[in-house]
């Protein structure tokens, strides 16, 4: 006989990170950093977006001792502050330092996705240097609320070791003072990437970062376009499950199937919830507390299976659009060519979401060779780039040689994916997973900015050779007209001038040596659907077609 | 003036990772079925080896409409039954209908890790078919305890529809039988890997899995040695924070700073103690209770810094062994030639780990093509191969080169990591970080096996040359002696035979003949580290670590 030799406990969401805080991207003093500056100023974005605020962010990062002469890692202390919404003195203590507490939790496109990322930062500052957090907030500018925390990391909640109330200048918005241990030789150049390519998706903000040799970085508003707020939607019924379902009849107030149908579901009207019912065989005026179980599970079932319910659409999304995207790209990469292809909206497993894609080719910024940026939810994604499909499907599924391009070409893909549920493979926000829906709309934007910019090169490339001629003839002719002369014996040289200008003309000159002219200096060329189809890449289309096909 | 239009509420556990499902591998019917046989089969022998008891594992995965002519996804009963510990009847709903509440919460070499996997299953059988879990379940053979159970996903708590006891039939163990959606179709391939890998190193366990077509699967048990169980273990003092060193002083039974050290910390005795607190400029005999947060967190940071304390012993670690892994890679792929190198304890962060490589070449089993198996604490990790220190190791690493290793040579490489904390990326176990001391060690171990394999290869060409001349000469030997006898008019021909045998003598033929005889058929050889260094490997081994050191 075996005596159980096994004790079970329970422990709490803030133990269990805590215990396993690689999961949320806090491994090591370098990337802990990172991981806390980002999740702060993704916060403070979103609270200013919401509400359609221009954001002004603040990030400032300082050795907690800075006279101390100690190596990294050491203790900094962040701090973030925006003019966002603010936060509810009633909610700040628990959104702060309460895992599994936050208002991230609906159907909405947000930075954030698991509503921790905050509290993961704070987490890790309290367990590295023993040090309260302190939150600065006010919701009315009228009054302003200091906090000074740490977190019950067994019991998950707020240990508020202080709480004062002053009056504030007008202004809303939240500060969050961090102290923690960094390791800032190591992450310094993360973190500038990070701002860097945060001020490339999100050009409508102001944000300004010191470092702690006190060096200050100022990403300046590139425009005052802003996306519009994003809106929170209701579950598309490709996206329910059996306990969704389940929750849903227990609390509906709706009298009949097809009106809960058409009240708790996107893009459900009454006539789809009819069809979609015979369907599935039930009766349309049923009560819906009267499922039992195998009906409800039969239910679901045929939801999955029935195909007429509309696509999700995208209004509930907040893509960035050309305007903003193109204004980010020329303020950051400042490029000789900018490619930009939106896709129209599409779906995985209920979700909407929406595919950006820029291409940046040339000027003074980009190094040679082939860069990738991801983005989703306006956040740059920097680590483990590899696991990304944006990766893959550049590296697996792009055939290169179609479009002509250079070794070495210097080219940034600026991928941007927006949706209310951004399919994250870990609670660090690095990467996504490899969706097919996900798949095939990236691959046909990167597809379309490449098809561009093969006619981008191939155009410059017919100009060189213009110019290259003009040359010629320039330095030539006037020699000629000069012997000419001589030899005529006339008072005149030839009008030689004109010649070189029907020359022009003939091969459509005028109008390419102006642009050839300004192809010297690194300028923005956007290219609109209608003029970009040449009939050399009509036929490099059909190819790729057939390869899809192929496939 | 802007009114907060954010609302803020709090999700249990249940509810954080039902949302999340995808974070912990159940994204989708194939992978989820996949996921649940896994993660109960790993509790499973988890719960024998906890006590010594050798495994025996019965799987079954059946439509949950056997009759029924519907397609994949469709729902299946999986059953997984084992004679293991069993679970205390007081235990048993919370341990598999609660997240966060379990036995792997330990610093302890487990399978488990995050102490969710059983529960994760019911709860994604439950959100897709809405059937009750059943659990049965006895700790000493007399009494069998029979649940069925809901999970209150929003409570994060059981709902109990039955609990039945009857008489036991003097056996313990667990069963738990789940329905679930599944996808057969696409996950059978990956669960007969899993089963395959699995049995490779539990060669102790007897497993047998019937599946949906009613095709049994049977892993024999290939040798009753079993690792130790592993034992639960002190932290590491490199591995304390903050957080932890304030439980501990708050908690502190000990009267002085020193007792504290010796009594809670691994491999920290009197003398150690004494000398890294006076590095730390504490005194010893200080009352624990007296430090205020400054000087923890100051104390928390000597610790770190001082580098005197004992490396963690792998005492409480349990490897297969040179032995079991033998068995487990003999038993499944039958290569031609296997090398084991084990390689001494090492740790990071504080947590001790060990590496077990293996390497099988040729035989009938292998394909031709270089073959990752990896596994940590005794699963085999499946997914997300390219993500794996493995195989960074493996394919950015290695230089392949200096082995002389054909290509497309059928090569099998066994990668086993042991921890009491194994550094996962995510909670869905697939794939590990690339912490430097493993990435060291796993590099340092394959470099050993290809080393032993590059001189069997050289060892099987030059035997070959023999076979080859003993041949010639073993054809045209007696027909020239048949000659010579003519020739020479004499009764008997010359004694060729000697001949052929000096010959061989001369090139230590007797020896090798015997090995090139085995040869023949696909047999397993092991070579022990005092006989497997010959001149040439040397020579090569002193390039690797030239080519280390520039590295």
């Amino acid at each position: 006989m075996v005596s159980a030799q096994v004790t079970f406990s329970e422990i709490s969401p803030s133990e269990f990170f805590y215990r396993n805080r690689d999961l949320a991207g806090f491994s090591n003093p370098a990337r802990a950093l990172y991981m806390a500056a980002r999740e702060l100023v993704e916060n403070s974005l979103d609270a200013c977006e919401t509400a359609g605020i221009l954001p002004e962010v603040h990030v400032r990062i300082t050795p907690l001792d800075p006279k101390g002469e100690s190596a990294d890692p050491r203790a900094y202390v962040l701090r973030v502050q925006d003019n966002g919404l603010g936060i509810d003195p009633k909610h700040a203590p628990n959104a702060f330092a309460r895992v599994f507490y936050g208002s991230k939790f609906k159907l909405r496109q947000a930075r954030g996705m698991f509503g921790m990322g905050g509290t993961m930062a704070i987490l890790y500052g309290q367990i590295t240097t023993n040090k309260p957090v302190k939150i600065t907030t006010s919701v009315d500018g009228k009054k302003l609320h200091s906090f000074s925390m740490l977190i019950d990391i067994q019991e998950n909640k707020p240990i508020i070791l202080s709480h004062e109330t002053v009056e504030g200048d007008g202004s809303t918005g939240t500060s969050v003072e961090v102290t923690l241990q960094g390791d800032f030789l190591r992450a310094s150049q993360k973190i500038a990437d990070y701002f860097r390519q945060t001020a490339l998706v999100n050009p409508f903000a102001n944000i300004t970062y010191i470092d702690p040799q006190g060096k200050p970085f100022f990403y300046f508003r590139g425009t005052e376009a802003m996306p519009s707020p994003p809106q929170e939607t209701k579950p598309h019924p490709h996206g329910i499950d059996v306990e969704a379902m389940r929750r849903l009849l227990r609390q509906a107030n709706e009298k009949t199937l097809q009106k809960l149908l058409v009240a708790n579901f996107h893009r459900v009207g009454e006539r789809t919830a009819q069809k979609f019912l015979e369907f599935a065989r039930l009766d349309p005026q049923r009560d819906p507390k009267s499922l039992d179980n195998e009906e409800v599970v039969k239910l679901v079932g045929a939801i999955h299976k029935f195909d007429e319910f509309l696509a999700p659409d995208a209004s509930c999304l907040s893509p960035l659009g050309e305007e903003i995207l193109k204004a980010g790209v020329q303020k950051e990469l400042q490029p000789e060519f900018l490619a930009i292809e939106l896709r129209p909206p599409s779906a995985y497993s209920g979700f909407p979401f929406v595919i950006e894609v820029a291409l940046a080719y040339g000027g003074k910024v980009l190094q040679e060779g082939k860069k990738l940026f991801r983005f989703a939810n306006r956040i740059p994604l920097l680590y483990d780039e590899a696991n990304d499909v944006a990766w893959k499907v550049l590296n697996e599924e792009i055939d290169w040689k179609n479009y002509k391009i250079p070794e070495h070409a210097p080219i940034a893909i600026i991928t941007h994916v927006c949706s209310t549920k951004v399919p994250y493979k870990t609670v660090g926000k690095e990467y996504l997973a490899d969706r097919p829906e996900l798949e095939r709309e990236l691959k046909n934007a990167v597809r379309e900015v490449l098809r561009q910019l093969k006619g981008h090169l191939s155009r410059k490339g017919s100009m060189e050779m213009v110019k290259r001629k003009l040359n010629i003839y320039g330095k030539y002719l006037p020699l000629i007209a000069r012997f000419s002369q001589e030899l005529a014996q006339a008072k005149r040289p030839p009008r030689y001038r004109t010649l070189i200008g029907e020359q022009q003309t003939s091969e459509q000159a005028a109008e390419t040596a102006e642009k050839a002219a300004k192809l010297e200096q690194p300028e923005v060329e956007t290219i609109v659907p209608s003029e970009k189809k040449q009939e050399s890449e009509e036929i490099e289309e059909k190819q790729s077609t057939l390869e899809e096909f192929a496939s």
